[in-house]
């Protein structure tokens, strides 16, 4: 048992953040045991005058799309897919190209808020086994796939049916699993025959794929799947959805396909920075809520350019304004504790992650959030919070806890 | 005479980028007087391997709240104003907070892209007098004004016609000029009574102000100006539309009112991040450009949280294509050349500058770019400055040279 002290604040419920002065997060075997102003007789971590948060969840990403992070932001989802996407994940079918890619990736998350995720590798179970070791070695804890693919994909990039189910197979099977799980990851409907598809669920674990991030993407699912009387209907039909899959960006979902992802107990990875960097729209996050369905927030490396889910965090409050000025009045924006509950204690995937009650993860976050302001000394608890999210959201943190482990700074 | 040597990027029209590798930009007495591969018989600093751009301007930003940049997002415009913003700048009643506040300010400004800017106060001569020496300090040129208000306006933070103008003139005649230019200030139309506009407007100085932010405000200047057509049309008859004229926001104004800030030459602060936290809508930049408006961006810190006008650049771009997908898909989304050539040359409310053309003046930002991605090695000069702007925009630069003068580092 030890304890870490600081300037805590986290949420319980969406509405409010709760905070805690000088506190300590007492840590038993991993977990939070108690969180007190009263000194412990433990040993302490001592980050006083710091905020301490807990770790965030990042929901989906795509870990070989983080060596172009922030690179062809002037296109829309098809033709970034067609033009850059798709070739540059190609390259990993060199694991030397993977190991170099995953290491940067690894290091850069190890000192990020991000203390979950769940990771879309590439089609190449080599390069997916190195992934799966470079996320561990991050410090993090999560799930990674191997993508599949089997149609509707350009040479460099596809795989037959037999392949597919053959290579995962191996990947499961020769990862090195521990820190990090496994998760079905076929790359999306328009990628993968439905036979393929079928036989992936059949797997029974946890699966992660996109659904209704772009109007002509929509479009051209309807052509795919004419059995189906839409996009999740499909997805629905083949078998994918259930209380351990998460669906990415649900931008343009219809209100009936909103609740059958409900009734299946589906997490939804609400993506605003990529959304917005692929002119795909703006998921109605506050319909979500209303709905009770399941959201969490995530970064989508590489429609998103940043690791930081703090960033995120403005983000999603910053598109749910500009949904609520431009296209619906009635659903009012998300306040900065429901954008950062959804970051933290996430959609559930994670469960008992992602906040100080008892019992949850000790997972935990120290931000460096000295000296943003003169008004510095003035400010509560959650007045930091926001100024760090607002304007330091990039940095590297201070310190990062997984588990009760430290793992920032090495 | 001397050089710097980088890899120079910049733009001369909207439509793309102008690049060299391994450049000489030759400065002669503060201004741009060759570009060039050759290594010239000069004094060179050698920033080789770095990314070279053309100083950026900040079009329109609020001195005295840079202090709480970052906070009380959670509001509109007028309950922000209202709640927040007027009571904090109260406090620059008080020299002694001013000098602190404004230092910090200086500080950060120093080591920011922008080399230009145009400054809002608040009402307090003494405090803008303070102001002007900070803006001085920091490095960059611009103009600074002290803020108008004489109604509509909390008792902490109103002054009557007559102290309005008397405390004008003292602070144009107290104030150190010199690199930074007198600007004359009234807050917006709902704060200045009609007669107190005119007699600003007899100054005959370059006037900053803002227009059509919210459509609450709108309602209310109707309400204010029953003698005008609209909001652009009031301050016309107010005499406050002239060629040296910046209006900030421009979000929601009719056809014709921007035809007449076409017609009299007034440059646009166009403020994305701004007008997405107050919730406040997206200006449609696209039109401005396609009816030939003069346009610049604006952090206007602190509706805008960051002083990077790199992370505006990102911003533009952003809402253009959020306004594409949801308001007007006739209306393409800006390139990052378009937004950055609106950060750089502006508006060209300051002549000749932001840009490496012969004869502009030698405002330089060395981007502290190296090991963005493990693709650095492999990317085109243009691809670098786009994984820059939307991955560290927000850090310190390397060096910033104003007029030819390095300001940064010491």
């Amino acid at each position: 048992m030890f304890a870490i002290k600081g300037d805590l604040i986290w949420t319980e419920s969406p509405n409010r953040f709760r905070s805690m002065k000088d506190g300590y997060l007492v840590i038993d075997n991993g977990r939070v045991a108690d969180i007190t102003q009263q000194k412990p007789s433990l040993a302490v971590d001592d980050w006083s005058g710091h905020l301490i948060i807990p770790g965030l969840t990042d929901l989906h990403m795509h870990a070989p799309q983080y060596m172009f992070a922030g690179l062809f932001m002037d296109e829309e989802l098809l033709d970034w897919l067609n033009n850059h996407t798709f070739p540059l994940e190609a390259r990993y079918s060199d694991p030397g190209f993977a190991a170099k890619a995953y290491k940067a990736l690894s290091e850069d998350l190890r000192k990020s808020p991000t203390t979950r995720a769940a990771v879309f590798g590439t089609i190449h179970a080599d390069a997916d086994i190195i992934l799966v070791k470079a996320l561990s070695e991050s410090g993090i804890r999560g799930y990674a796939g191997k993508v599949n693919m089997n149609r509707n994909s350009p040479d460099c990039l596809i795989e037959s049916e037999e392949e597919s189910l053959r290579e995962t197979e191996r990947f499961l099977k020769e990862a090195e699993w521990g820190r990090i799980q496994p998760i079905i990851t076929p790359r999306f409907i328009p990628s993968c025959t439905d036979s393929l598809m079928r036989k992936l669920a059949a797997f029974g674990l946890p699966i992660q794929s996109h659904i209704s991030e772009n109007r002509s993407e929509i479009g051209w699912v309807r052509e795919l799947c004419p059995y189906a009387s839409g996009y999740a209907d499909a997805y629905d039909k083949l078998g994918l959805l259930t209380p351990d899959t998460i669906m990415a960006h649900a931008v343009w979902l219809e209100d009936e396909e909103m609740d059958l992802l409900g009734e299946r107990g589906v997490h939804i990875a609400h993506s605003p920075s990529s959304n917005t960097n692929l002119s795909s729209g703006i998921a109605p996050a506050r319909r979500f809520l209303d709905k009770g369905l399941r959201v969490g927030l995530a970064t989508d490396v590489a429609g998103g350019s940043t690791l930081s889910m703090l960033r995120i965090v403005a983000d999603a409050v910053q598109v749910s304004k500009l949904r609520y000025s431009l296209v619906d009045s009635s659903q009012r924006p998300l306040s900065l504790s429901e954008a950062f509950h959804m970051a933290s204690k996430s959609s559930g995937f994670f469960p008992k992650t992602g906040s100080f009650e008892k019992g949850y993860a000790a997972d935990a976050v120290v931000l460096p959030d000295e000296d943003i302001s003169v008004l510095s000394g003035e400010l509560s608890i959650e007045e930091r919070l926001e100024q760090y999210i607002y304007r330091r959201a990039e940095s590297c943190v201070a310190a990062k806890y997984v588990e009760g482990v430290k793992v920032w700074p090495l």
